[in-house]
């Protein structure tokens, strides 16, 4: 046992409680990972399914004592909105039309929120949740994974600093090829939800996938769209909403975009790319090999930079966990949207002010304009490929 | 010496002429390694240039005597015409605005013509052209080259097949970055003549390579366009026509298209690249990779095809020239539209039938839907980025 | 809260002391993230650092109460040894010459061990260890990474599975850069600590690295190394051990091995290549692209395998925690040797029998025979890079 | 016709024969299209084939009159000798035992010479002809195809002016796959001669493939191999010569080379890749991408050098002969050989003193050096893989 006369120092830690995520569930297991990353937060409560007994399974399986596993999630906001010992936020992870009622509870009850993407089915649902939490004066992660990565974030330093020149022309694209086949029709539980108007909402592709082109261009570039032209085509027999979109976008500045994302694209698992080309410079970015960025320029030779070898930013350097050449993935990205979002609120907890960096988490604002452009490009798709203004 | 009690065969040759093709010019000589490359054809006469030194120095430099150096393409067309060894094709290699009345004067002269794309620049003087070669009964090679390629002659029969199932979606692209800034005010000889309405026509990166897209397209799948919508942008200032363009393609069965090209993407060479994704299979080709091609199956782990090493469909595997592993490129596809062109033409001179593989070369039929190709897009995008009729 | 009603059942987890690791240590923290991965271990005392304040600040971080924090290693074996709710397991991540004593200390006081690589300085300390593990019925896990990731595990099953044939040749190397300069002179601590002999042993770069070869060559086939003749080179001026290693290695079976290891290969960040070539069919697989397998056969396409996507072993299927195209890598690979570890001592504390699965973490055996490999690649250098039997 | 005014120049043409390269003979007709590439030679004589036949209907076919086609190359040696309009010089293609006898007769007859590799079966052969060809002032070209590629020169220029720094160490590799089964017993002629003492001489992959390891790697670097150690494998039962070889080399400034050649590494079509690493950069270039070179500093982004995109040295600068991003390959190397002989011999012809690089090809002295490699790694291998002295 060590000494007692060294100095004792407790850091700071965060509760959270987590509506959804049951056994079986695969993006509540990616969020408990993701938040346990660093050790700076524990699951103290839940509701973990519309099922009691496999709320407590999941529940007790996860340490958590029967105490405070609940029944619904009212039961859940209401009481541990009254416990002394109350959570510090809680993490939504059921389909896409309960956010909005469930993270609604939440904020009621005070508590920050994280929730997954897209953030409701409504923009008028999103645009009350982005209201309420101001008001409130709390804070609403909307879980879009791949800001998360280190070489994205130094991609948005260079384009900020002008290293791309002005930016002309985006090109990013999101095939996948996992629904080339009626997959929904066997039970399949990803697929099942995903293609369902009734749980998923108006779009399949473009609000699963599509969305996160949207978002990735937006914090990159900060650029606003000003209009699109959106054909979705729903290539699989039997299915009812679409499975792959094409959309050209003009932003508000006179730069042009054209946004492919798909899930009948055989050979591809998860392919999201992006390519943004500036009058000086270009950049590439491949969530599949994320550890790396290409950067070309005019005049000299075409640039790979590296996570750890290469320097980065002073922000996205503070994101890499280990030395170049280990791969860091698809955990580590989502454990970094965590990572910014527990390190403000500890801060905001220990009477600090964020920094900007500390803000560097997706947003309410960001969730609510995902969900304006998936209902824009469904409105340009339904009247025929037409132009439509954002 | 051999014995003179041998037995003598001397293998038919053809004897060609160009037009266009001066010192100083890009495609002229590729025209010409491509022609010489299986070393059955010899260029023996030309008019390489308005200019009659430049003609003169040229031609001698290759070995043509002065008597077969004309002073303009009339005169060529016409003496060539009275010649008793008069030639048995002529190559254009002039600005796209002079192939129409070039062609026009080689076909009323009874000769076979070889020229590049886009054929015309009007889609009524390629199908006069059109019409004059069928009234003559003369052959007309438009120069598509990157059809020439092996592995894109296996793609298209696996396509045939049906080896990819039903096809669902296309999407190709044809980046550059040669064209990032105003390259033609310097004077730069290709960025000049390409960038002038005068000579190039009503479009640059769709006529110049965008076209390319068209054809490949149409060549692997057999597809007619039902509908476009193109939106073609001007990136660089002080550039009168387009430098980028996407387009949005519908074909008549259904099937659906994305097509992107750009002289103006940063880090870009000449990366032209084809991906076709269908129910079953898909295959991604790239220009500058050309001696592979990517296949992926649904429900088997991906493949990659090695010319020369992988097996190739009867008539694609007569293309290669040389083992795997040792890289044919630019000139050799080039080659493989003149042996393809040539091989029918001895075919023809030695009264054989040619068979479907001695006709696989670009024709003045595939030159004129590229010409209609260019003239929809400028349509569209002229009004407003619209969806225009096929 | 949830009905007292329904069934409760409080799964089996696993408590666990750390040595070493303290504060701006890089592998401790790594293996705090990997036990904690899957949520089945707690990390519950610790002596972090011959430093006692740096262990209480490092273990309060850690939520470890001041009471089961102590001020060295006997101690805390001792202690722990003696505590009713002891531990399951220790983790020993201190520098290479102190995990002799360290491990001995633990086993002698009845608990598991894992223990980062190499396992000791000399190959009589590793099998001392080895016989002490296996008299007390001791598990000890030496943490070779690499041989975590699912792919590598397909691959291994496919190699006794026969896939490939006959092995006739190994090409494995692990090139580095980071001690391409005398960077140990500016104090950088992995540096300082891996270029001394006086803590790191006789080798450094096939101590380091080069012994990771040897492990994952081992770990796929099987095959036992004869003999072999290493050239151990000291590129960089000023360092007193190895930076850069050729290896030669004759197996008992005919096969033969070519190594390579290198920190002194500009360019590379951690790029850890493995091919192995059969009769029928080679395996290509990088560390740094560690979620795909390039399989190539005699006669057929080459495939690449990805994971998540393509059928894997019924074993290394296990393993994956997300879909494919989501990149798993280097924690999830290193939290997949504490998976398979922690899942088997759950299975004994629960009274069941392990599977050969159960069992597929790197041992002290393979530890081991990892020591001997680099006393013997040491010994055939200094005796002027002759053979030496194994 | 053109004016009879103008002023007219013809330029020098050289004319060559062939020995070796009849129908059916792969290197024959890829030395014809590469001296052909630019132009400026002619094949105006040769003896194909021992079969009188066979030399005649090859001959034909290239346009070839039957009084210059030989029943053997002494005669042809001979006859072309006593010509007023003789040859410049003569290319042999015959096997490897062959060039010995065919090349000095050609000397003595006053021929310039361009010879395949290895240029002679034992190295005394070779310093004979070295001694001849010095004796008689005669160029001597040894077509070591690969440093003819514009990436491979501007690597060795970046070297040449220290961008490496002081080089340290050379990964040189060069595997094939095509005699992974016993392919010489199936009758396939390329199999049958090179796996033939008694045709190819006493080793079969380091005479084929290794050899053109160590041509390259002198030519980038000029270094002397010191000493080597080498085991050559035979892995294909039935086999007699070396199908696989592992070769460590003792540079004399005290840098150190690792050498792999195989032919039966399944996956590998031909597939030469060169790793050279320095001080301060690295570079990186593969046979089978050609068009670029991979260069890695240290403390900055890796770099991807495109040909005809970026800067290339003056010299280098010279060989490209297409835009970038148009692949240029294995002919167009082979042409880049005779390229630089065929200018050379006209700047000869014409009186001018050849500068350094109109010298740059492969000589006599490079093929002597080439062939003490091979009988050096084959004694090493003999004796037991030891170290033996260059």
């Amino acid at each position: 046992m060590i000494e007692s006369s060294l100095t004792l120092k407790n850091p700071t830690r965060l509760t959270y409680g987590m509506v959804g995520g049951g056994e079986g569930s695969f993006i509540g297991d990616v969020h408990r990972k993701a938040a346990a990353f660093d050790g700076k937060t524990d699951l103290v409560c839940g509701c973990f399914s519309q099922d009691e007994q496999k709320t407590l399974d999941t529940g007790l399986g996860l340490g958590i004592p029967p105490s405070r596993l609940y029944k619904n999630y009212v039961d859940m906001a209401r009481e541990e909105g009254a416990r002394e010992n109350r959570i510090d936020f809680v993490v939504i992870v059921t389909p896409n039309v309960t956010h909005y009622p469930i993270a609604k509870a939440f904020l009621e009850n005070g508590f920050h929120v994280v929730c997954d993407k897209p953030v409701t089915v409504t923009s008028a649902e999103a645009a009350e949740l982005e209201k309420l939490a101001r008001e409130k004066n709390l804070f609403f992660c909307v879980t879009y994974t791949y800001t998360g990565y280190p070489m994205v974030k130094h991609a948005r330093e260079m384009i900020r600093q002008g290293v791309l020149g002005e930016i002309r022309f985006v090109n990013a694209e999101y095939p996948q090829d996992w629904l080339s086949t009626l997959l929904e029709a066997s039970g399949q539980k990803q697929a099942a939800w995903r293609s369902d108007p009734a749980r998923t909402g108006a779009s399949n592709c473009v609000g699963d996938i599509g969305s996160h082109i949207e978002n990735m261009i937006s914090y990159l570039t900060g650029f606003k769209i000003k209009r699109l032209c959106a054909r979705l085509d729903t290539m699989v027999e039997g299915r009812i909403l679409d499975d792959n979109a094409s959309i050209m976008v003009d932003y508000d500045n006179g730069s042009k975009g054209l946004y492919w994302s798909s899930q009948i694209a055989v050979g591809h698992d998860n392919d999201f790319r992006v390519r943004i080309y500036g009058s000086k410079a270009s950049i590439e970015w491949s969530q599949e090999n994320p550890n790396y960025l290409k950067v070309s320029y005019l005049g000299k030779p075409t640039e790979t930079l590296s996570r750890g070898r290469d320097e980065l930013s002073v922000h996205a350097g503070t994101y890499p966990r280990i030395p170049s050449g280990h791969p860091e993935g698809y955990y580590e990205a989502f454990a970094n949207i965590y990572k910014t979002f527990v390190t403000m609120l500890i801060k905001k907890k220990e009477g600090e002010t964020p920094t900007e960096g500390d803000l560097d988490f997706p947003g309410i604002g960001d969730g609510r304009q995902g969900v304006v452009f998936i209902e824009r490009c469904v409105e340009s798709s339904r009247r025929g490929a037409i132009w439509v203004d954002f």
